[in-house]
């Protein structure tokens, strides 16, 4: 009996991380959009994988050219611009049927001189980085938007204790912890013709008072609250996704010193750290999207 | 109508980058095994998330000593490692019904001293890591072995010319350039009870072997090529999955300073970077395995 | 004739790095200070390199506790930190006869909640990290402040021509471009009894603004315009030194797609990129302050 | 009475990280250099600093230019590279009245393949980069050879005792523990017409040697070993300089879970860690060679 046929599974391939940096000129008033793109595509690549045939080919130097000609009517929201990559690729090549596009978004804000922003002027912001995904099966588009490294922290307001005791459990009781992680989420958008900009503020705005005001006794908790926070204020919102380290602030302890620790000096550890990954749905919406196909760290 | 409720959607948490180094003594001759370890629990922990209850929560410190404690005993290969901690999870706690176990391992070789490697002296190795994912569903483990960063470059044997063009073509053909890459490949086996150390290096080599022998007219068939060797090779493989960057080294024009560049001097580029992803897969094997959710960069 | 012996030369050793987060609690009202602070001592420790005879070594784990212990009366500025650190490791043992002490500090801002910063929930600002380096000799100390990693860009006013031209030039001339860097400036003040976080406050000011309004021929000018405003804005600062990369940005050709390119679309490049460094100093003052010794990137 | 005036100090700028990748072609058998090198102008450069006069300013590209107009003529040695560099800024603008000149180079190894070397396929080998600074005052040349990121460990034969106690100190004193260590070292020539890609293997061979064969009673003595032995065996090295951070490996405590740890468990720490810096000289060379300025690391 033959060994079973050896054949290609699913694939895709494209430019990743093309550095655009977009001025938009409104007279002497520049605005400006600083974009790592990503284009990949899906559809019938067979033959360029076994008989390294590039009939069908449609070069990564010329998904690269085409991010940057498409920049030449302006960008707008990073989600609109892969939604418009996105179309023109399924579109020109009939064996394209699908592709993902992705992007991340450095902020630049303007740097203040004597009380007013700079016309031309930009000072790098944030610590966090803006993302959007968006994915082509067919014409049928679908948009993951989110924001990584956020990084955040509180010293008061977070217990830990409850938990199960084993042979293996060392880790005391705490009803007074710091709680700090960096934020990693991610959201999908049941539709398509929205304010991507101002939605993105808003569930950064939503993220980070949830996570001041929950008074926390499980990171999970927390988490929880977060993503209620963004499907309640956002009904665009179809579930929200988050991989959240556990940063470990421990206090030190002083009593070899002579000192006491009144939950003031702390040491922040590297690794390990804990991992906490949950998404929040609405009951009933799609758990399952293969949108999130290929993100990593999310469950 | 009332709103549709907000729940709890697909979860998991533990522990990421345990830094284990275990030391094996046999007699005065010594070896070592350096691990990342990330443990990762999945079940019901839905209160800890609504209610802040933690009654059910292994705590991730706790997962931690584990870690350590299951060390004791030895390591060996580190996906045998990850099993013995995904049963010990799985067993022990009842509403634990699976889980993700994680390792990534750095490789250190003796210090060669008067010819042969000395007895408890060694030296960081390769640039390359070796992976190692184990997901159980109740009491079924899988294991994806891997590795990541295996840079390798060839200066010959490598064309890229019939590929598409279109108006934001501008890539030239060729029949003679750098063809570079560093390979992020993961393998999904059909069993458990396999010599995992040895099979490991056989793939590695198999690798390494397909790269190099491959005359390649576009870097996705170089990749088919290394996947149907490892398929070939070894049967304990039920697919492998690649993401391959396309690092571009391109040949400097010296012509502006009165020079030849008979593609002897090239500038290596940062991004953006071609990408390919691929999986290559025996026919009829499970193509659309839960163990790869959340594993990053494959489709 | 005998071979000259082999001795020690110039040393230092200590603990690098040490993660302190100190919460400050006015009531409910916390503050946060978040340090990466390195220890280094200096003297004679001879005994331990060629006998290795550890009678004088006050261990790195000593240092490390000696960091946290110290944080409990409090830390302030970084820079007073780090002098209290010196004055008690060169005033407690006698052959330290100096040191370097070092903190990186970490920026975190209060999340805003219904319009005022929350009592004790934080997310972390900026993208620059403020430096401080204090230097021991004898009982003599030198401070030197300062930033890195301040990426500040200007999409007007930059300008490049008038440069040499040899066989190697093909760049062209230009009066529009972006210029862009990440700052990392160092300043050396002549005392050590100052508001340290007033002064930073200002110094950070000055470089922004006299970014923003310098324009430009060349970085160096602005590197040196941004110095001059330093001095003579803070009289607390002797000499002021950069290490600013220029962060080229190409305006892409789309010509080959039948588009015009009014400096809108931009390739940022990641490597090769220009690096511009100098001090500027007041006319006068040292220029070869042992101080500097160790920092990278300064001439 | 008027302010002192605010002038230039020191200064140097140019091209950094040119990615230079140069195959040579031996017929059929390829060999691979691949370098990261950096090229920094010192001399007269005032008028663009202060006045945007770029008369004298060889542009940073220009340099970027020669860099790969010279690996036309093959690269060699580093060092050679870097030496034909400096000669030709140095002589052609009476101007650069000096500079330095930078590589880091990394390491391709042939795939094996049937037992013999590829041709013209590499594999990219070991975790440390060899680095070489090359400056010039006047036309007088100074080489500074190197390599960073030797990640090496022992297992045995290390001790720390006898060291200071005082109200900080709670370190156990141990006469077996792990030694790791990622070795930075830079040696200066006290010549030019060296074999440097001998040397430099010797070199190396000569650290892992020292490393492993000291019975090390502090991280300090395993140091001055190191050094010894390189200025011992090669006569052409004048004084070498080593930053080595003590990567902590802390034994695991797993008495709670009823364990013992014979040193067989290990927990590798990251941060803080120890770092110990010294150079080793020979008696009567000099030991502040300007050279060194501006180097990472280095007291």
């Amino acid at each position: 009996m033959p060994e079973p046929a050896i054949v290609l599974g699913a694939n895709q391939y494209g430019k990743a991380e093309v550095r655009l940096v977009r001025i938009d000129r409104d007279g002497s008033r520049h605005s400006i959009i600083d974009l790592d793109v990503t284009s990949q595509l899906r559809g019938d690549f067979t033959a360029a994988h076994t008989e390294g045939d590039n009939t069908r080919i449609v070069a990564t130097d010329t998904q690269k050219n085409t991010v940057f000609a498409f920049a030449r009517d302006g960008v707008g929201a990073p989600e609109e611009f892969l939604l418009r990559l996105g179309r023109h690729f399924t579109a020109e090549f009939e064996w394209v049927t699908g592709g993902r596009w992705e992007a991340e978004q450095h902020t630049w804000n303007r740097i203040p001189v004597d009380g007013a922003g700079h016309d031309h002027s930009f000072v790098r912001g944030g610590t966090e980085t803006r993302t959007a995904v968006v994915t082509f099966a067919g014409s049928e588009a679908t948009v993951i938007s989110g924001l990584r490294d956020l990084a955040v922290l509180k010293s008061a307001g977070s217990e830990f204790h409850g938990f199960v005791r084993d042979r293996y459990t060392t880790l005391a009781e705490t009803d007074d912890r710091i709680l700090a992680t960096s934020v990693t989420a991610r959201w999908r958008y049941g539709g398509l013709d929205l304010d991507f900009d101002r939605i993105f503020a808003e569930v950064r705005r939503l993220l980070l008072e949830a996570f001041a005001q929950t008074h926390s006794l499980a990171l999970q908790q927390t988490l929880f609250e977060m993503g209620s926070r963004v499907l309640e204020g956002r009904e665009e919102v179809e579930e929200i996704r988050f991989s959240m380290p556990n940063l470990h602030h421990f206090a030190v302890d002083l009593t070899p010193f002579g000192l006491d620790n009144p939950n003031e000096v702390f040491y922040a550890a590297d690794r390990p750290y804990g991992l906490i990954e949950a998404a929040v749905v609405r009951d009933g919406a799609r758990r399952d999207h293969p949108a999130w196909s290929g993100i990593a760290g999310f469950c």
